[in-house]
């Protein structure tokens, strides 16, 4: 007989699970492994709220299973670390990001881009090398192989510094990937949400011109006079949206729901690129002239490899880059969903684990 | 009043025109400009036929005018050159592709990519910078500026030379951009035709293993045995595309109809890249899961620039690349157009211009 949740592993553990597709969190006693030689066993301190979670826990992707501890956006501080560790010891700051394990040893694990193997092992709802469920950061801590553990840096605060480990990477990785980092180039950001907002600050660290296109007009103050952004676009307004045809080297689309991809193709140079985030459920109609006669590309992007997600951490380090949060505590992580659900949030919830959680 | 074309300009000229959307050709007198400083005049050998021939001819993309020379892919000898024209001089063996002119100014020009400029002029059905409308290639001479000629190599012979100025350049320079040039990865080409065929062959040249796919089934002993494919899958076998799902590194989709791309994204590998090189009239449906989770590309590509139209033809003379053609006289160009409808050519018409056009 399977062993339960609670009874598995050696080590106690203590999260909020979802139980099924209402999506609804609540207190859950479990238990992590015990701490390998190539392990480290992290207290959390705090966990950031990604879109997808709110996705996962309602089984709005349809590959669910309960009870479902999400997060991915973990940040903590280590409390033991394995024998053949040697990048970490005890008292260290880390974090860990979308995934906790990967084949290691395929064509992708080789090139530092573990995110697109084929064995690629989720932070939460997914199956780990032993056999057994994985459960994600809305919890008290967790045992990571040191592969998939980054150091977090000394100057980043923990709580703002959370939601980079996703949304920071997701943005960052397409923008080195596909060459849209070039000084002065003009770069659009469709929606700005969890993603766009940090794509708005990693843009202009690295020199460009940005442009936030957006339904909400009410956010172009923000966009322009906060965020730092040089242009504002009301996606409902064509005239706007036509004046500026033509004129942007590059897209970020963070958009999840269906959506037309051909104003915005039409907003790019000839050579430009529109890059595509989020996940619609359908596909999106495109057009093939634009593609063709201007030598346009749509192209997507996942995450980041573990390298490229160190590399992103330092770089907005460097930069003072973090997100914008409004940080709650476990007991409000309900509400939080919901408000999430109708985007009330600016822009990123992150959840004070280590000063919320008891039992 | 209007010079009816026949009299607008000096250099008498003669070839066959479409009149209306009927698109049959039949004999037209019409004229040429002077040779002017920076032109070379050439007496035309041969002209490829290109489909995008036929949907000009019969105004399938709306904006014909008539009457209309078409062609494209022209070769012949230098009988004239300006005296600022230190490139050519009479006798060269050289090449006109798509375009005759361009701004010559802004920043595709000055990156060599006249064939995305904004005012790029192609070589028919278009209006020159004199305001006076291009003929093209089906008629016995043509005046154009040195910059959009190209000299054909000694050793390629014009007749199978000819389609590479427009079907070589097509495929060469999306293999190129996209660096889909590695050796030993693996290109799937969609669609044995007129560029198909070519793309096989260069493929091959740059040392790529190569799958072609095809909805004919009669055509894998050709693909395979004849142009150098290592293999071939029929589009409407859903059990072998599914066995080579995950196999391909780059794909180039020749296919001007309406089709799906599930399925061609579903043959690439993560990180894969495919380029659509034809027009459908409607927008394709893209699904966003495996441009996002593999980190997959869709992008397009319209023939090449100047610069590098030179360096495919160069290429091909080194690895002995032609196209496979049936030559055909001037007097057969309506069959020959009837039968390019029903892609009944292996794998592409050309007209032997100088020996079949007589008044």
């Amino acid at each position: 007989m399977a062993k339960s949740p609670e009874t598995e592993h050696p080590q106690k553990a203590f999260g909020w699970a979802a139980r099924d597709s209402s999506g609804v969190l609540s207190p859950f006693n479990f238990s992590r492994r015990e701490n390998g030689d190539e392990d480290v066993t992290i207290k959390i301190h705090f966990c950031g709220i990604c879109h997808s979670d709110l996705h996962a826990i309602k089984n709005e992707w349809g590959f669910a299973h309960y009870p479902m501890v999400p997060g991915h956006e973990i940040v903590g501080i280590v409390m033991k670390s394995g024998k053949n560790v040697e990048k970490f010891r005890e008292g260290d700051r880390v974090g860990v990001g979308v995934m906790v394990g990967s084949c290691m040893s395929c064509d992708y694990c080789n090139q530092d881009l573990e995110n697109y193997c084929p064995k690629m092992i989720f932070t939460y709802n997914s199956v780990y090398h032993d056999g057994t469920a994985n459960y994600g950061g809305y919890s008290d801590m967790i045992v990571v192989d040191q592969h998939f553990v980054v150091r977090f840096p000394d100057t980043m605060p923990f709580d703002a510094g959370a939601p980079l480990l996703c949304a920071g990477v997701t943005v960052y990785s397409p923008m080195k990937y596909y060459g849209m980092t070039e000084p002065g180039k003009h770069l659009g950001i469709v929606g700005l949400g969890g993603l766009g907002h940090v794509a708005v600050k990693i843009a202009k660290a690295f020199g460009l011109k940005v442009t936030v296109i957006s339904h909400s007009p009410g956010k172009e103050t923000e966009a322009v006079d906060r965020l730092g952004a040089d242009g504002f676009l009301v996606s409902s307004d064509p005239l706007k949206i036509k004046a500026a045809f033509g004129s942007m080297d590059y897209i970020i689309d963070t958009v999840s729901s269906v959506h037309a991809l051909t104003p915005l193709l039409a907003l790019l140079k000839p050579n430009g690129k529109l890059i595509t985030l989020g996940l619609p459920d359908k596909p999106l109609e495109l057009p093939m002239f634009p593609l063709v006669l201007g030598r346009k590309l749509v192209g997507g992007s996942d995450i980041g490899g573990m390298k490229e997600t160190q590399e992103m951490l330092d770089f907005c380090a460097k930069h003072s880059i973090t997100a914008d949060v409004e940080v709650i505590s476990m007991d409000q992580v309900n509400v939080a969903m919901a408000r999430l659900a109708k985007s009330d949030v600016r822009y990123r919830f992150v959840i004070d684990v280590a000063n919320s959680l008891s039992k």
